[in-house]
Formats: C-alpha cells, structure tokens, sequence
C-alpha cells in the first residue's frame, strides 16, 4: 500500500515529504485539463510535501465507489456513513473509520461529502456532530452531493464561518462512471481548495471544471441537463415519427450514429426505447424537475427557454401516464397518442 | 491503373474474369457494416467477374470528390457534367467522358447521379438525353442526390419503366466528408441494386443503410435533421441562458463535450457559437426548411412533435433577422433578445 | 314582391327607375359599417335606377339559406344548383331557374357562389358552361365560397378575362348565421363590385369587409381561426387544470363568461366540453387544417407563430385520437392524459 | 341615510327589525345569480333584522371605491386605513373610523379587507392590533385582496381560532369595475360568511361565485388569468402576421370584435395595440408571475399546458425587451423581430 501510495496519492503542499508522482497517463489527461481550463493543479504536487488526509462521508450507491478509488489509488481516507454497516468493505481496503461527520473533519486535510439529498447535505455539514464542527482554517470541505444553489450556499456559510475553505462540485455521471474513476466534476467556490482538491477529483473523475463563485456548480448542471431533456424529448419525437411513417427504428438509431448528432445518450438508451423499455439510470420525475428548475432559472433572468419549455410539458404528461420512476427516456410515451375508445 | 482496380474495384457479379479483393481496412469496415445491417455485400464480390463500368452525372462540389474516390480506388468510372469544364480533372485522372447522361447510362452496368436540386435531378434521369434513354434491363441507376420523395418516386417510375434497376440514395455528411470517403448513405428501392452498388457506396462512404421502398431514404434524411434542428436550438438555449447566468460559454461547451450528451456538432460548432460566428456550412435557411418538411411529414400521419415546432419557430424568427445565409447555428442569435429603445 | 322590392332590395346604378329604401333597421346597421369602414355602399343606391338581377350558384347548407334570404327581401334571384331538386323550394318563392352557371351568369347583373370545395369552385366558375362564359363588361362575380388564395386568385384571372369584375368574399359564420342573415363577409377584389354587391351582402350578413386585393379574404380568414384555435386550445387548458386541482369546470366556464376575456364560443362550446361532448359544428379536421395552413402563411413571411404552432400540435394529438370529425373543441381530449396499463 | 339603508342595505339575520328590500334591478342580478350558483343569498334578508354593521380595511385604489359604494348604498361603514389620511373623504360621506383593524373587526358583524400585498394582508389580518384580535364567534372576515393560496390559509387559521367565519373572495376586475360596483368575486372557504356576505358582494360587484375550500378562489383567478395570457398572446401573433401578409391590423380587430372569439379584453386593448401603445392597466410583469405560477400549479398535478408554456416564454421574451411594466399588451412585441445589424 505505501508503494502504490508513492505512485499515486497526492499530497497537500503544507505537508512535508514522500510527494508521489503521477503516472503518465495520468499526467496526460490533466495537460489536456491544464490547456482547456488553465488549471494550475499541478503546482500543488511539488517535492517534500506529507500525503494528505482524506475524509469521506456518506457511502452510498455513488459515495462507495468514489471512495474506494481513493483508497485503491493509495491515499490516507476517512471515512463515515450514518449506517456504519457500509463503512466495513471500505475498512477491509484499508480505510480508517470515525464514529461522526465532525471527528473526520477533525482528523483530515480534506473532507469529501456525497449526500443523497439538500437535507442530508446540510445535516452532515452543519448539524449536530457535523463536518463544520470539526473544520478549522487550512482544511478544506467539498461536497459533491447534487444540491441546489441555494442549499451549497448555506453550507458554504457554515464551513467559511470556521476558517476552513469550501468547494462545491456536483458531478455528472452515474453508478458505472463513478465505479470508473470517469466522473465529471462540476466545481464552484474557493479556487485554492480547487488547487488542492484536484489531485483527487482526477484519481475519482475523468475531468473537473472550475466555474467561480459558490452556486454556478449547480447551475452548470441544471443548464446541462436541461440541453439533455430537450435532446432524449427531440430524439423521441423523431423515433416515433420515423415508426409512424415506415421506418425501421432501430435503423434509425443506428444512422443517428453515425453522423454530426450521434451523442452517446442516444447509443445507449436508443436500442432500449425501440423496445418500450426504460430500465431506470436517470429517474425521468428527476429529469422533469431538472427542467423545472432550469424554466426557474431562465425565469430569473428573463431568458426565454422555448424548446425546454416545450420538452417539459412532455416529461409532465409523462409523468401523467405514471412513468415518474421510469428512465427519463420514457419521455417517448408521451409521444404515443393512443385512440380513444369512447369520449 | 489497372493494378489498382484489380486491387480496389468492386465487380458486378454477371460479369467475368479478374475480380477484386479488398484491402484489410476497407474490409474491416464492410464487417462492421454486414453485422450491423445484414448487407450481403460481400456476396457480389465472387470470383470470376469482370470490373464493373460506373457512370456518374454531376460533378459539383459533391459529385466531384464523390466521382474522384471512385477512380482513386480503381474503378472504371465514365462522367458527365453540364459544364464539361468540370470534367476535365476527373479525365486527366483516367476517367472516360460521355456527352450526355443517355450515353453514360448505355455504356455502363451502374450509374450515379448526384444533382443540386429535384428539377436538375429530374431532367438528368428523364429528360431529352436523359439517363433512362440509355438504360435497360441488367443496368442500375443510383440517384444520390438530395430530393424530396415525390421527386424520387418520379425519377424510380421512369426508370423502371425501362426495366433497369433504382436506388434512391441521399447522403448524409457535405463536402469534406465526401472528399474523405466518409458519406453515410440512407438508400431505398431495388435491395439488388443496393448489393451491387454497395462496394461502390463503401468506397465513397464510411456506411450505408437500406431502407426499404424508394421515398424512406428522403423521409430518413428529413426525421435526422429534424432531430438536429431541435438539438441545435436546444444547445443554444443552454448556451444563452448559461452566459446570462454567469458560466462561460466556453466551459459549458467543454462540458457538454465530455458527458452523455456530447455529439459532434456540438464540439464542432459551439466554440464559434460562443465567438457569435457562424460559417456557413448547413445554411439556416435549409434548416428551417427541412424542420417544415418534417413538421409536415409529422402532420401526413398525426403525430404531434412540439419540440420540433417550437425549434421551427425559432428559425423562423431567425430569418426574420436576416440569418437565412448563415450557418443554421445562427438560430442562437434568436434567444439573444436585445433591449429596445422605443416601443 | 314588388312592394317587398320596392322596400328591401337593392339597385344597380346602371339601371333605372323604382330604387328601394331601406328600412331604418338596415340604415342604421348600414350607418354602423360606413363609420367604421368607409364605404360609400349608399352612395350606389341612388334613385332612378332598376332593381339588380342576382344570380346565386350552389344551394348546400350555406347557399340555400342565404339565397333565401334575398329572395325574401325581395330580390329578383336566379338560381342555379348542381342537383336540381335543391333549387325546388326556393323557386316556389320565386326565383327563376337557369341550367347551368353560364346561363344564370349571362342573365344576372352580380352572381355569387357558394361552394363546398376549391375544386368545385373552380368548376362552377371556370369550368365548361361554367359562370366565365356569361360574363361580360358590366357585370360582377362575388365569390362566397372559402377557398384558398391561389384558388381565388385563379377564378379571378378567368373572370377579369372577360371583363367583368371579381369580388372574393368568404364568410365568417355557419348555418344558423346563414339563416339569420349574420354572417360576415372577407371580402377583396375590385372595389366597386364591393360598392355594388354590399347591399346584398348587407342582406345576408351582419357585416362586411373591404382587404383590398384579392386573396386578403382567404388571408384574413386564416389568421383569424388561427386565433381561434390557439384560443380554443388554451380554454381547454384551463378548463382541465382547473378540474385536476379541484375547481368545478362548470363554475369556471361561467367565471370566464363574466370577464375581460369573456367570448361568444367560450359560452356556446364550454357547457358541453364540461360534459366531454362535442357536438360539431366546425370539424375539428378543420380546424387543425387552418392552422396548418397559417403556419404555412406565418413561414411565407417569416413570423414567428410560437403559440399557434403549440396549438396546432396539440390538434395533431386529436387527430391522432381518432376526433377528426368530431367538434374543433375535443381538442380538449388531447389534454387528458389517461394512465398507461402497460408500457 | 336611514331611508336609502332601507332601501338597500343588507341585514345580519340574527340581529332585529328594518330589513332592507331591494330595489328591482338589483334583486334581479340576485335571481340571476341564485339560479346559475344555488347562492341562497336571499334566504338571509328576511324580516325582523336589523342592518348589519360593516368594517372595511385598506383604502388604496380599489379599496376606496368599494368602501364608497357601500357607504353609498346606506350600509353602516366602519373603516380604518393605515394612512389615516385617506379615511377622510370616507368619513365626510358618513364611515365611522377606528384606529386599528382590532377595533373594526371588534365593532362590527363583517369586516372587509382589500390589501395590497400578501403581507400586509397577513399583518392586517394576524399582526399586533390585528383584525384576528378582535374576532370572535358570530363574525366574519372576508378578505378580497389578491394572495396566493398559501397566505390565504394562513390567515384563515388566525381568524378561525377565535371561533370567527373566514372567506378568501380574491376578485377579477381593477379600478374601473371597483368604482362602478361591477368586480368579480371569486370567494372560497365558510359557505355561511358566505351567504351573509353576498348582498355587501352584490353591492360591490357584478358578480360572485362560492368554490368551496380555502385557496380555490386563488387558484380561480389564476386559471383565468392563464387563459387570458394566452388569449393576449395568441391575439398579438394574429395582429403581427396580419400586417406581415398585408391585411390592416384595425380591420382585423374589427372583423375579430364582430365573431365568435369576439372578447372584451381584444376590443379594449386592440385599437391602442395596433397603435404599438401599452398603457399599463395589468402589468406585464404580473401576468407573466400569474402565467408562471399557474405552470407551477399545473406541474403539481403534472397536467400539461403546452400553450401557456409557450405564452410564458413570450412575455419572458417581452420582459427581456424591458417591457415589464408596461401593460401586458406589449406581449405583441416580442413578436416583432427587428433585423440585426451586427452578428
């Protein structure tokens, strides 16, 4: 383990010695990074620095393996789950375990929250035994739990309040890409922790982005999904057309394919929605309120949104059908008007 | 020359002597093609045929390069250009030259035909001099040009009538990908034209569908830039709302790119988008047309597509801005509402 | 009759003596439409001059009632009827009886039509015998039939040929207006036919309209049942939200009669949309039509029509629901989202 | 004053002698009402009952007009507004004034309340020295500012705890209507508060309409107001594509005034329209708040509402031009594209 930690953890550069080296794939991907979105990441593994400290909270469906590929990639993690059961197979990896949010936050350089929902987000923050009761100027809190703007807002007030520094960073992607290490990750806030956090992100995600001020996190990643309902909504219309008029569907998905709009959304949900099956990834009463949020958002600056205002009244009669837990691409149904049998 | 045919030039399976076989690569990818959409190309390549003779008529900034493959690969390839100017390249590359598309037709076993428009389309295949004069039973013509479906079946009519053999053909992909090889084409009409021709379309093509009755190939190309028409008005609202909230335009590109719903057009034309530059390469105006000729598509059969008729207006309204010339990405130019000075 | 005449039926200027006065009721309503429109209608009903002979071709729903009403208001009609026994009754209130358009044409002064269809329209006008070959310098053609402009336009080229003059006028209202004599005329074309005809249309109409050249009329009455529709649409809207979340539909409709947006068709239709019936009296086929064809006017100049457009989808989803044929207010229907049993 | 209350002022049937009759024009408004609503309004104004004593909070620009016209009608009026100032004219035509809403809601049977905002409706009904305070068994408060559904129920909370009848009566009508005694109640909550209140209602209004449970009379008004911002929409596209085509914008309000979609709000506003004049009488901010929170109430039913969809994005569109404040008329301008001068 202290061999593959010499290879791959990343260190925090208030720390002394033993500082690892990339490997050069690795190294590869973050020039790209470095090019793209002026990065500075790597000026923060420089020699004779400690390997940092790491906390997890929160070992859910996506928190578990996001984990678990700190660990693997040698780094010094601690981890808490509020049903503590979760926490062993990490242990067995070699994970040291807290018995409270505050005590990792208490014991690491950095701490990672992935939280279900904004309520939990904000208990293990600020509540009682919460992160920010273990938060101190030089630590970092970055929560990559999906929460809305002003939710991250409210738990940057508390972290900030101590000293510490905060980082929002909502990641697209799900299950597999998290099990990966392909995450995606969306970050807002103190750009010094961003510096930090990197080495991290990079061992959990295949690319990070940071968008300034605490907030755009969360409104980077309405605005992404709000393109993905208009797009899974369109690519319905046109699968049911192409049907309705004598083409073969899955043709269809498969010239889509090949050319200018081929995205890989549609290659993989494709196939399925030929059949009428929707094996739930991204439930669509998600991708409905992700619509909602993002007519919110336009709302607020009084830009008007036509298509995803058109998209989601599909995704609301939808969910009229009762498909609300159904993926979101059986948003097609709503596309199959059926004949009345009596009116 | 005439090593290279018996390299690279497909033969016609009623003739003799000295057939082709293809390269590793072009054979790799003819596998792919055979998996996928059950082609039974590989059937009409047998031994003991002789080359076959193509013709093409229409040599613009399509057929050109289109024609120019052709011969690169070997095949025996006989044109014919209103302008005969246009020829000449094509002559000095080994092709032979015939004076109207009759002659063309008589003297060889397929004939291509990529015009600008349906009336040009038309005239070629049944005018004074037209192809279908030259054409009889044994033979086939392969219209690749970009016609509406009653066009199609017009041109299918006279030609058949001859007893020769159609295949309506429009191409997915412009110029550079023609100049590369790498056309999708949406076939329909004879399948046994479709196996003959399919060594020559592979040459041109990085892959060809068949669809069936001849008028699905134009419906085909109609349903996909429907579906594009309304991703590009989406990507722009994204685009537009997420610089009035505060995200780079730039950034918001890069992440699309690296998620789900990352597609080729959008890589290759938002970072002009963000510069509010849009060469032309589909004009918005052609856009907007072929949106109303799927929206009529759509009503032919009742099915409701509100996501393309929102996009519809859209471009619409971007026409009224005077942008029917520029690039169709120019419809984000019409989510960009300017503040008016007097009302 | 002739003391009926000499009260109610109008003159030609070119004739003499025996000229009618209008009743006050008429001269007030008349009074009405000068103000408003400025026609000069009194002024070509000027003493000395005889009563104008009018022809009326085709006696369906909307003929046969409106051609009595200028009998009974003591006009000289010559009628004219594909199936002759329609003409029966209205000859036993003293009409006369020409076999064919020309002939009816040739003996009248003005000759209005009423057809069903662009075609037959363009039949009883142009066709053999048709009205064209009795026309001549003098005389007027009022087309009342609801045609599109290119139809219109090409019966007004027939009729200008022989040098008489062109009115289109197609007529807002249905069957009971008919019968009532309330119905109102869109009419374009030559403006001094539009002077002569306008007592007679004031016969058979509450109002009429003078939009200049000819194909307004078609135009004129597109945009308004485009508004229509959308309003129909959106009444309809309205009236499911407000059931789903537990207001009475019935209470709405009349909450709706009492205010700013109270309309005739909210209160005529609105009681039996409450109660999914759908008595038709405009076809919602029709109605989807309509709009089809001002989208396509809309496009013509580039406007942009966002709500139409919206509309027009959701009487796709009627059609799609086999309500063609039923009332253009079983729009409603495609609003009502039943669950899906199985996907 | 003690004659014209004989005449017209309504009675609380259990206080004692000098029951009102009602003169014949308004008792047959009642009989209208009663037989449309099942309003058992006139069962409470038997004999032997002595006139009700009537409390009115808030005097702005609807509020006056009300007060005065019950004054005017001989109803014994209590009143108090923040700005005492504003009581004055009031009092000159005979209102008793208290200093607090504790002390009219102490003094009388029915106290009124017309606030401008849902808080100070909330402060005037639930604050220190609040209406709540003075409240009790036998009393009720009808509260007739417009609020959302939310602050309705909270402030029938307040006053039911006193053992006090509460009716939330939101109306539909602005300064004009209040002066004249022709608003529209939209009332909700205790039938019986009702029932006492209808003549006081028929003295301010034209109409009013019992729907049950707290929140309905909100949720009323914004259905309607969600028909009426697509009606205004749907018209503005009619106005712009008339004039695009060539037809006279008046001419087309006229020919819409005279049919089946005639509605008041079209003949009001339409003139000034063509003359691209806003005068502000409903602000387009508000309509595009009410369009937007009825999308909202629609999405909590998941009931789709594609057109007011595409309205809103209209009047978000308009509010973008900085159109907000005037009136929502201007809604047409977001239709006129203007041609850009710089891409």
């Amino acid at each position: 383990m202290a061999i593959l930690c010499s290879s791959f953890c990343p260190c925090i550069s208030t720390h002394l010695r033993g500082c690892p080296v990339f490997s050069r794939s690795r190294l590869t991907r973050f020039s790209v990074s470095i090019k793209a979105f002026s990065s500075q990441t790597s000026a923060s593994t420089t020699k004779d620095e400690a390997p940092a400290r790491v906390g997890f909270l929160g070992l859910g469906i996506m928190g578990s393996p996001m984990a678990q590929n700190l660990i693997k990639a040698g780094c010094d993690v601690t981890i808490w789950n509020r049903t503590k059961s979760k926490c062993d197979p990490l242990i067995s990896l070699g994970a040291k375990y807290k018995s409270s949010p505050e005590e990792v936050a208490a014991s690491c350089d950095v701490t990672f929250a992935m939280l279900a929902d904004p309520q939990s987000a904000v208990d293990v923050a600020c509540g009682e035994h919460g992160a920010a009761n273990g938060m101190s100027p030089g630590k970092g809190y970055v929560d990559v739990s999906t929460v809305d703007g002003a939710t991250s807002k409210l738990i940057n007030g508390h972290i900030k309040a101590t000293g510490a520094l905060f980082l929002e960073a909502p990641v697209s992607g799900s299950k597999k890409p998290a099990e990966d290490g392909q995450l995606i990750f969306l970050t807002a806030g103190d750009r010094s922790l961003y510096d930090t956090a990197a080495p991290f992100l990079d061992i959990m995600g295949k690319s990070k982005f940071y968008l300034g001020d605490v907030g755009n996190g969360a409104a980077m990643k309405l605005v992404v999904n709000m393109i993905m309902g208009s797009m899974m909504a369109s690519f319905s219309e046109g699968l049911v057309l192409g049907e309705k008029v004598g083409l073969d569907p899955g043709v269809l998905v498969e010239v889509v394919s090949q050319g200018a709009i081929s995205a890989p959304m549609f290659s993989m949900k494709g196939p399925s929605m030929v059949q009428s099956l929707y094996p739930t990834a991204f439930p669509l009463k998600h991708q409905q309120k992700d619509l909602r949020l993002a007519l919110g958002l336009a709302e607020s600056v009084s830009q008007p949104t036509p298509i995803a205002a058109a998209a989601n009244e599909l995704y609301k009669a939808a969910k009229s059908r009762g498909l609300s837990d159904q993926d979101f691409s059986a948003v097609i149904e709503a596309l199959k008007v059926k004949l009345q049998h009596q009116t």
